[in-house]
Formats: C-alpha cells, sequence, structure tokens
C-alpha cells in the first residue's frame, strides 16, 4: 500500500481513508497552527499568503458571472499522483495534503478535507480560508446554498470532476435555483499565469520489445474485435486514462510522479487510431514505430493534446457510437457526446483486458519482482546491522532502499512515496518520512517499510515489517494473527469469477477471533510498468471478479495507535486450482519473494497447515533468490535468506492455544486416556 | 429454504433460479407436453382451454384502447406466497408455477419463465401461448417492441409491478414511442368474474402478550421516533408489506399460504394511526384492543382496504412528507405521491426495527424452536424404524412431519410446503412431492428434509439429510465438508455490522477446497410468527449488516445432479462475542436443536475445532431438548437423542488429510523424530 489511494484513481483517498477509521493527523511538529480569532490573527511562518490570488481569481469569476468557483485536487485524467502544474487547489489555498477540495465565492473561501489532514491545514492556510472537517459533495453543497443567492451559478473546470463527481454535485443542486456552469478554461490557472510549472515535456518512448506481452498492433485489433463483438456496436473507443494510452501503444514517458505515463487520450475508432499528445515529444523513431505517416487504420495519426474535446465533439456529429468506460471519463468529455451515442461501462475495455496479463506480461512481472527482493534483502540486512547503531533513521532507511532498487536491472524509480516508519509513525495511515521530520529506527522498536519500484517489466510493491529486539508477545501475536491472515487469503481456493470482496474476510479471521481488525482494503492490483496501484483489480466491492492472470497484492495489517503498526504485503497472481473434484476453481501464487520476519512469528499459533504452506513459501524464495543473490556475489544476503528460510517446526504453545488442542486431538487419536 | 423465493419478495425467484445454476426441470412424469406444430396440434389432458377467457381479455383491453396486457405473477404486496384469488398469470394462461410473467396483445399470448418450470408450462398451456425461455423485463419488452404498433399502449395493474419493475419497463420502453399505461382496475379479474376465489374473511386476531416483544403502542411510539429524528422529517410512515402491518400491531390472520398475515396498508402519520383493511373481521374485543373507537394520535382508525390509494393521495395534498420503503412499495401507491413529498429508503424502518428481535421476541423465538426439534426428532425416529419397512414415501413423510409439528404447543401449520426429497430429487432445486408425484424413502438412499412451523411464539425452519444405510466416501465426504462450512459461519468471530455477504464464503470454503460448491444463498431472516424468510437480514449482497439481536438461517449444501442433495440448515442468533483484546465483535448462536446424522460424518475430515464445537452443540441439545422429551414420556426419542449426540471423538483418517499432519506435527511437539 502506499498512502490512502490506490487504484490511480482519486475517489479511492476518501475511501481508505474513511476505512482506516479517524486516523490521527501527522503530527507536524507542535501546535504551532493559525488563530484566525485573534486580533491580528496569529499565522506560522508555514502559513502562505493567498489574499492576492483571491482577489485575481474573483476577478476571473466575475467575468464569468460565477457566485462561486469549485477547484478539486483532481486532474483531467483522474490520476492517482497529480503533476506539479495539476495542483492548483494546493496553489491557490496553500494546503499541500493529497486530498481536499476549496471552493471559492465573491465573499467567502473554504476547504473541505478529512482528518488526516487537519493540522497540516491549520498550518499552511491562511485566515482568508475556513476549513471544513468534513468530506463528500453534499456538506459543500449545503455550504454554498446557504453562502450564494437564489439564481447564483457555481462554475467548475469539466475536466477535474469526473462524470460521477458532476452527477453528485447535480443532483444535490437540483430545485436550488443554483446553476452548475462548466467552463473549459481554468480559473486558476488564468491567476497562477507564469508562476505555473511547465507541462512535463521529455521525450515519449517505446518500450523494447522484450517487456511488451502483446504488440500495439496486437493491442488495437483485440479492442477493435471487441467493438465488434459488442451488442451496441460501438464505432469507436475512447480512453481517458493515461494508463490506457501507454498500455495500448506500449509507450512510457515521465509526465506523471511515480507512473511512467504521458497526458494523452486515445480514440480508437473502426478505421482509425487518433492519439491526442504533444507531437514535438516523439522521436522519428517513435513516430515511425506508431506507422504516423499513414492514413490506414493501422496507423496511429497524433493530434495535438489540447484538440482532444473539440475533435470528440466533431467526432459525434457522425452516425457514432462511443464506448467509454465512465470510472476514467471527465465530465468535459463526456458533456460533448450526446447520451444516445454513448456505450457505457464502467471501465473501459482496455482497463478490463489490460487486468488480465498474458503468459509473457506474467513472466516479466515475476522478473522484477525476483530482483526487488534483492534491493529488499540487502536493505533488510544493512538494517540488521545498523539500527543497532543507532545511525539510521526513517529518511535516510527510504533512500536507501530507493537507492538499493535503483541498482536493480531496468530500474525506473520508485511505485510510489516509500512508507519508512519506525515505532508508533507505522500506526498512522499514510505516513512517509521527510527529511526534516522522521524518526530513528531502533531495536526497540518496529519498522514498517512498505515501498515497490517501476521496472521496465513490471512494477513491485511490498510491505515488510520487522523487529530487531525483543517484541512483546502482543506484538509477536498481533504480528502472526496477521499472518496467518496473508497466508489464509493467499492459500485459499474459490470458484473462478468470484470477486474479491466475497473472500477477503479471510485474511481478516484470525485478527477478528482475537478481537482485532485493520481499517483499510485488503489488496489492489498492479501493472506491468504500469499504476502500483492498478484498478479494477482487487478485494473491494467495486473491483471486478477475480480471473486466471490477473495480479493482486494481499496486505493485511494491524495497527496500535500510539504504540505500533504491522503490514505484510505480497504480490499474487491468480492461477487455476487443481482440486480433488473437477471444476472451475482459481488460487494466488505468491510472487513476493522476501521471507518475513521470524523474530516476529509465534509459531504457536500457526497449524500445520499454516507451517506446511510457509516453508513451502520459504523453499521457493530460496529457488528463485537465492541464485540471483549467489550471481551477483551478495554472499552475506545469500547466508542471511538461507537462515530466514530455515523450514519452522511446530512449537509447544506459549498459552493454551491451538497447539493445546492439538496435543489432546493426537493424544486421543493414540488413543490415551486425557 | 424452501423453494427459491426467500425473504417474503418474489424478485428472489429469479436470483435463487439463476444462482443455482441451470437447474433441471422436474419431470412431471414423462414428456406428455403439447405440439402445437401438427394439425390439430396435440394438446395432453393437463391442458387448460383458454380462447374464451382469451378473448374477453381482449374485449377489456379493446375498451381500454390497449395493444398489450401485462399479467405478473406477483399480488399487491410482494407477497412470497399469494392467495389464489391473486393467481391471474396462473389463471389466465393454465400455467400455475409459482413464476412467470404473461402478456397478452390483440394478436398474441405469451409466458417467460425460468427453466424450472419449462416443462410445466407445455403442459398446461394450450397453443394461444408461446412460451419464452427467459426472463426479466428486457425480453419482454424487446418482444413487445415487434409485436405492438408504434404509438401503442401497454397495459398493467399499477398494483401488481413494484417501483422497480414498473422503471425497467419504463427505462426499456423510453423512445420506443410505445406508452405504459397504468390501469387500477385489474382487467383480468373483470374477465375471472364470479369464478375468482374470494378474498379471504377469517377474523384478524391479536396475538396474547405472552407472544408478542412489545405492545403495538410501544412500536408506534418507536417509529415515530424514528420519524422525528429522521433529517428529513417525514410526517408519515406508509406500510405497504402485511408483515409490516401484522408485527406493528401484533395482529395476525390466514390470509396467505403459510404466513399469518392479513390484506392490509398502514399509514402511521405523527398524529394519526390509519389501519387500512376489511372492518368486518376485527371482532368488538380487538377493536377495543386497538382503540379504534377514538380519534387520538394512539387510536386506530380502521378504513377500507380499497380507499388506501385514494387516502394517500388525498394525504398528499397537504404539506407531508411520506416516508416508504421501495422494495415492498409498489407502483400503484408509489404514483400518487408526489415525488418531492416522498421520503424513500430501500426498506422501512419497520422492517430494519423487525430485524432486531429484542430480548422477550428471542427468548420467544428460541422456545419454539426447542418444540420445533422434538417434532423433526420424533420424525427422524419413526423414520429410523419404518425406512426399512419400505413403507414410507416423500409425500406420506412430510404429511407425517406436518402433524407432528401440528401436536406440539402454539402451532399454526407449516411455514412453508415441506421439502421432502429422496436419492435424486433431493439434487432438484426446488422439489417438493406431491400425492401423485413422489418417490419412495429407502435405506439405500440419501434423504433431505428442509421444513419449519409457525408457532405462536416463533417461525422455524430446519434442514436435516440422512442416509440410514451405507453412503458412499464422496456422499459421507460432501456432507462433512457441507457440515464444517455450517460449523466454520457458525462460529466465526465478526466485527459489529459487517455485511452478511463479506462473510459467507466461510460457509463455502470446505466445499471450494476441494473443488464442490452449491448455487444458492447461504442463508435467510425468520420471523416471530411471521415471514420464515425475512427480509432484510441475511447473506446476500441486498442484505442489511448482521447486527445483534437479528436471527438468520445458516444452510450451505452440495448437490449432485441425478445422484443427491444435502443441505445443513440452522437458524441462528446474532450475539456478542467475547474476545481476547475488547472491541465490538459478534458470533452466532445457533438455536436449532436437532443432530446431524452420525453415519454421514466423516470424523478424520474434522480439525479439532470443528470437534470442539460439534461436542459443544451436542450437549447443548441434550440440555434443552432432553428435558423436554422427558417431560412429554418421548423415552424412545430421548434415548435417540442420547445416542445421537454422543460427543464425537477424533478418528484415524481414511487418506492422507488433515489428521495425518496432525499427527506428524504432535510427534514433533513431543520431541519424536518423524
Amino acid at each position: 500500500m502506499a498512502r490512502a489511494h490506490w487504484g490511480c484513481c482519486p475517489w479511492l483517498v476518501l475511501l481508505c481513508a474513511c476505512a482506516w477509521g479517524h486516523p490521527k493527523p501527522v503530527d507536524l511538529g507542535g501546535q504551532d497552527v493559525r488563530n484566525c480569532s485573534t486580533n491580528p490573527p496569529y499565522l506560522p511562518v508555514t502559513v502562505v499568503n493567498t489574499t492576492m490570488s483571491l482577489t485575481a481569481l474573483r476577478q476571473q469569476m466575475q467575468t464569468q458571472n460565477l457566485s462561486a468557483y469549485i477547484i478539486p485536487d483532481t486532474d483531467a485524467h483522474m490520476n492517482e499522483y497529480i503533476g506539479q502544474h495539476d495542483e492548483r487547489r494546493a496553489w491557490i489555498t496553500g494546503f499541500t495534503g493529497s486530498a481536499g477540495t476549496a471552493v471559492v465565492t465573491m465573499k467567502k473561501a473554504a476547504v473541505w478535507t478529512d482528518s488526516r489532514y487537519w493540522t497540516q491545514a491549520e498550518r499552511q492556510m491562511d485566515c482568508n480560508w475556513e476549513l471544513h472537517k468534513e468530506v463528500g459533495t453534499t456538506p459543500i453543497v449545503t455550504w454554498l446554498l446557504t453562502e450564494i443567492p437564489a439564481g447564483g451559478r457555481v462554475g467548475f473546470d469539466p475536466f477535474l470532476l469526473s462524470i460521477d463527481t458532476w452527477e453528485s454535485y447535480d443532483l444535490a443542486l437540483q430545485g436550488s435555483n443554483r446553476q452548475l456552469v462548466s467552463i473549459t478554461t481554468n480559473l486558476v490557472d488564468l491567476v497562477w499565469g507564469s508562476e505555473r510549472p511547465p507541462v512535463p515535456n521529455q521525450p515519449i518512448y517505446a518500450l523494447q520489445e522484450a517487456f511488451t506481452g502483446s504488440t500495439w498492433q496486437e493491442k488495437v485489433s483485440g479492442v477493435r474485435s471487441q467493438m465488434q463483438k459488442h451488442q451496441k456496436a460501438p464505432t469507436a473507443i475512447l480512453l481517458s486514462a493515461l494508463e490506457e494510452t501507454a498500455w495500448l501503444f506500449n509507450l512510457r514517458a515521465s509526465d506523471i510522479p511515480y507512473n511512467p505515463f504521458f497526458y494523452s487520450y486515445t480514440l480508437l475508432t473502426d478505421s482509425s487510431i487518433r492519439l491526442f499528445a504533444n507531437k514535438s515529444r516523439f522521436s522519428s523513431e517513435t513516430l515511425s514505430y506508431l506507422n504516423s505517416s499513414c492514413t490506414g487504420p493501422m496507423c496511429v495519426q497524433i493530434e495535438d493534446y489540447s484538440q482532444v474535446r473539440d475533435s470528440i465533439q466533431a467526432y459525434a456529429l457522425g452516425d457514432v457510437r462511443i464506448w467509454i468506460g465512465t470510472s476514467y471519463t471527465m465530465y468535459g468529455i463526456y458533456e460533448v457526446i450526446p447520451k444516445e451515442k454513448l456505450v457505457t461501462d464502467t471501465y473501459s475495455p482496455v482497463m478490463m483486458t489490460k487486468a488480465v496479463k498474458n503468459s509473457k506480461e506474467q513472466t516479466l512481472l515475476k522478473a522484477s519482482h525476483v530482483r526487488d527482493a534483492v534491493a529488499v534483502i540487502r536493505y533488510l540486512v544493512w538494517l540488521e546491522k545498523n539500527v543497532p547503531k543507532g545511525t539510521v533513521d526513517e529518511f535516510s532507511g527510504a533512500e536507501l532502499v530507493d537507492k538499493f532498487r535503483g541498482e536493480e536491472q531496468f530500474s525506473s524509480g520508485p511505485s510510489f512515496e516509500t512508507i519508512s516508519a519506525s515505532g508508533l509513525n507505522a500506526a498512522l495511515a499514510h505516513y512517509s518520512p521527510t527529511k526534516e521530520l522522521n524518526r530513528k529506527l531502533s531495536s526497540d522498536e518496529m519498522y514498517l517499510l512498505d515501498s515497490g519500484g517501476q521496472y521496465w517489466d513490471g512494477t513491485t510493491d511490498i510491505t515488510r515489517t520487522v523487529h530487531w529486539g525483543t517484541p512483546s508477545a502482543f506484538q509477536k501475536e498481533a504480528y502472526t494473527r496477521v499472518l496467518i491472515g496473508n497466508i489464509d487469503l493467499s492459500r485459499l481456493i474459490f470458484p473462478a469469477a468470484t470477486s474479491g470482496r466475497m473472500v477477503e474476510a479471510f485474511a481478516r479471521r484470525a485478527l477478528w477471533d482475537a478481537g482485532l481488525n485493520y481499517g483499510h482494503g485488503t489488496g489492489h492490483g498492479i501493472g506491468n510498468f504500469l499504476c502500483v496501484h492498478e484498478w479494477p483489480v482487487g478485494f473491494q466491492s467495486n473491483n471486478i471478479a477475480m480471473a486466471k492472470g490477473m495480479f493482486t497484492s494481499i496486505e493485511p495489517g494491524y495497527y496500535k495507535d500510539g504504540e505500533f503498526g504491522i503490514r505484510l504485503e505480497d504480490v499474487a497472481l491468480v492461477v487455476e486450482a487443481k482440486t480433488k473434484y473437477p471444476g472451475s476453481y482459481l488460487t494466488f501464487e505468491v510472487v513476493s519473494f522476501v521471507p518475513y520476519d521470524r523474530n516476529l512469528i509465534d509459531v504457536s499459533l500457526l497449524s500445520p497447515e499454516h507451517l506446511q504452506y510457509l516453508n513451502r513459501y520459504y523453499q521457493t524464495i530460496r529457488e528463485k533468490v537465492g541464485p540471483e543473490l549467489q550471481r551477483r556475489q551478495l554472499l552475506e544476503e545469500f547466508e542471511w535468506l538461507q537462515q530466514h528460510t530455515e523450514p519452522l517446526a511446530a512449537r509447544a504453545p506459549d498459552t493454551a492455544s491451538w497447539a493445546s488442542v492439538l496435543v489432546v486431538s493426537t493424544l486421543a487419536i493414540l488413543g490415551w486416556s486425557v
């Protein structure tokens, strides 16, 4: 897991923030927050003065005859991570938290955000801004109705509201005599002017064939064949998510933090391929790779990114039907297509196809996980030696694991901001250390590392929790119950097409049994050098059914507020299960290859099946990672791996538990009187 | 389970019929079905001639200027079982299956039904009727569009379409230039005339206080207090489901098969209580019990059942907001309330309140299950003696268990049609034997009994599967895996407010493990002398979250087509769980008290926890039912109970399985080398 938003889609921010319960806000060093009730107000140095930019924004609003203007935290593609030039909400408010919506009226300005960010907002916003400790459109609309007069116009940038969000504003405002007004020119951008960071302009490149599962031509043909088979006979598919276009053409760039994407749309019709992007960013080789100089059905016409809305609108004048995935299409596109010409699904056929990896993609993704395990193991070995010296902190640790990953073949940076959390920090929902604010690692505390890499062949994501000293009995119990949850879900056999939601409780049962639980989701899909949180695979209610060839993380946890946090996350491939009686059944094959911390496992809580599973997993780690460590002459790491993958044996229980029942039963089997 | 529709709501018929896979239609004795392709057509004697009634119906349609008329299989209250006078579809078509929609145009007539009923329909319908082997509104509308001209009017009785069903017809017809026309006078009834069975007219009576959890006054006050707390401040609640009115006033009657209800609506406002029913059916005592002679806020005004639509329409003229549960409100009521005056929830507050039983209701429901167990045990003991004689068949067996239940205190008949199924019949999804068509019980076959009783203190529902001879290893394995599923879900500890859907896979895991599964739901709520399938409690996606005080059935199964069927169903109370660490956790307390068949349990598949659970359950059965059997001097049954609840001991496994692992592990614990 990285932060709370997985799925390359910001709507999950809230889902996860809420599911976690009420996480305490990160304490940003004392209570140095604004106080707007004194005269003059008290403002800490971290506050940004927004008076000028607000005045300028209100001038723009006046020009458009608006009573209010909505500034969301999204970009035009529902990206999980957004570029600096898209951080409009942060720029206009001063508040840099990743989630929060701003609304400006002619008299007031306000921000709505969740509990993770309340303190941060009070430290960063000046007194121009009200802070509303609520989320969702309902409280915003309730506020708007009291703040703006009847007949008022509420402006928004249609490229920053998803169809769903627009519908929820629209529904809430119905009958209120206030009007939602779509304005394609972003008013914050007008005010931001030349200060606004530029849109990235690095080359867009084609992946080498060795790193792709199919050619773009094969993918285009596959999608077209889905169009032909569709009963509503769409004439075109519009792709709005950046990962869709990146996947379809096997193209990558670095426009977005952690995601190798570039700003783009694709309109794939039955007779043409129209790629909306900045043409100057393609080399002549890449243009030729895309057949961009011809005009046939297998030639990619590159059109300017900014033309997408007009081009769609023009295309929609014809006798056409445009197929979209509504989850990733913004209102700015949606509103220019007549409803009777829309063919809608929650996820586009590209999203659905991409979710199932073919055998080459599976091989690639697995290979990246072997190298990723080398980097993580190097880090764990290093920590074991250096933590006792007291010289390691969360931030320098995060830097080091990123560095080790960077040394792996095909590395292309981290796949999300590394969560390196010691002691009580690991209980915070979305903690990442900074150079200024971090905690020292210690043999007396647990340490949680949730990190991943981007490699040309795959994207990785793994969490391990370790303790170098003497963990408490409760820490061991909690860790072991989390581990049991991971094992119970990983080894589950379930019918094909079961939804993840139906089975994710198996990752929780061992915790529930003792009155423990965790407040986040149990897993998410992952891509081949694409999103680390790749929707729509996973265990949430809006994920699609499990199918052979999908990859998902499995990541139960346990968090003790103010004390420690545990999460054990592996990536697993959905594979066919061999069952005693014939049938179409699936199970998981774990492809993350880093041993769990033996120091934290209470073997007495494990059943014989758990031990059997663990020992088989350890054997697999040895087979996969051992040779790689030897080949690289990482002999210390190889030795460490051997030690940490020694088979575990059943042990007498600390307390009356599973094993005691086992002894009694076996004595009964042996015919002894008990 | 009884048939496929649980929840007192017919929409589940389809859900379950589909979920079961493609159940084979019951063979109604050979292939004596109609053949409309010969001249003259071949019609078996079971066919009903519908020419006259169709002609009369078309005359009525002409009077209303209709091109088509829809005849659903519902009544006006979404009842699971419907009265004979409501069986319009059966009467007009001749086809008596419980699910199926008819549509008549001026030239054609057609029935849509699912695979369970295809053979039956071909045996009962004459050649006036097309049979469409599809379900849902889409195929009906597709057919309509080809059969009726543009501008055509499609009539329907608005009291026979739920809001959802109406919306789905409306949506499908939008833009087609065909119009849905609501006609409150049912046209089939006009044709049916004096032949139509009368509406029941038995007395409506108040339950004795001993059998109620609260007085009706307490319930009315509770519901009103929910109205006051509601943020949309409804001024009234409209109750359309018969169980809602029966529950609210603690009134019962026998208008509906298996359900002790009477035709009624309630409009509970902040200042009045208006009960729409046939006033002549209340005795003077009952009228006085209802304070029906006064007009204050705690006086029940009884108005005529037929006046409900007009009365709601008149009430809705005022400054009012009417709260409805959309799942149980028909379009005939919905269409007379202006949308801005509606406060909608899926389930009414009465449905939600009724779902959680208070402690007295819990005690009552449990007591009824003890007596119910006596009846079932008497039957099982009797079968054990009589099946080997070869004199028992499914139908006579069903009659006997119904008779035994009838002899129990407070009995008020069966709670659904007894499923008494021997051998391969138990694999049929909705089998019930008839006097004419049934199978002999045999020591060589498995026998499945799914039955329940209505008692003044509670409603029961239990399924046991037995074998009196030598079951095959596969039968024992399947039975034991079903049993493990029942146990694993029953003993699960889960957080308060978890939805059943999230945990029902625990009832399937042991089956999945071997490549086995079942195609129906895992359980449903149950009432206190109310519905045997009481919505909205259960394990389906549209059930509400589990809460302390709810009762649900837990009923995994396994069905081998053409061979045998297994289901083990218990009713369980949701109770607080005591966990090692504090938290709000729930678990189940099983309140069905009939032992499982030891002859079918393969002990080697059970874990020590399963054995521990089973033996504790057996002990509970002894404590609850033993004294009752002794008190009644049912000594043979008492003896049988003792035998069948002897503690089970772990046994050496037949094959390499759980217990072998266990032995190895324990030897390891004991320090032996293995």
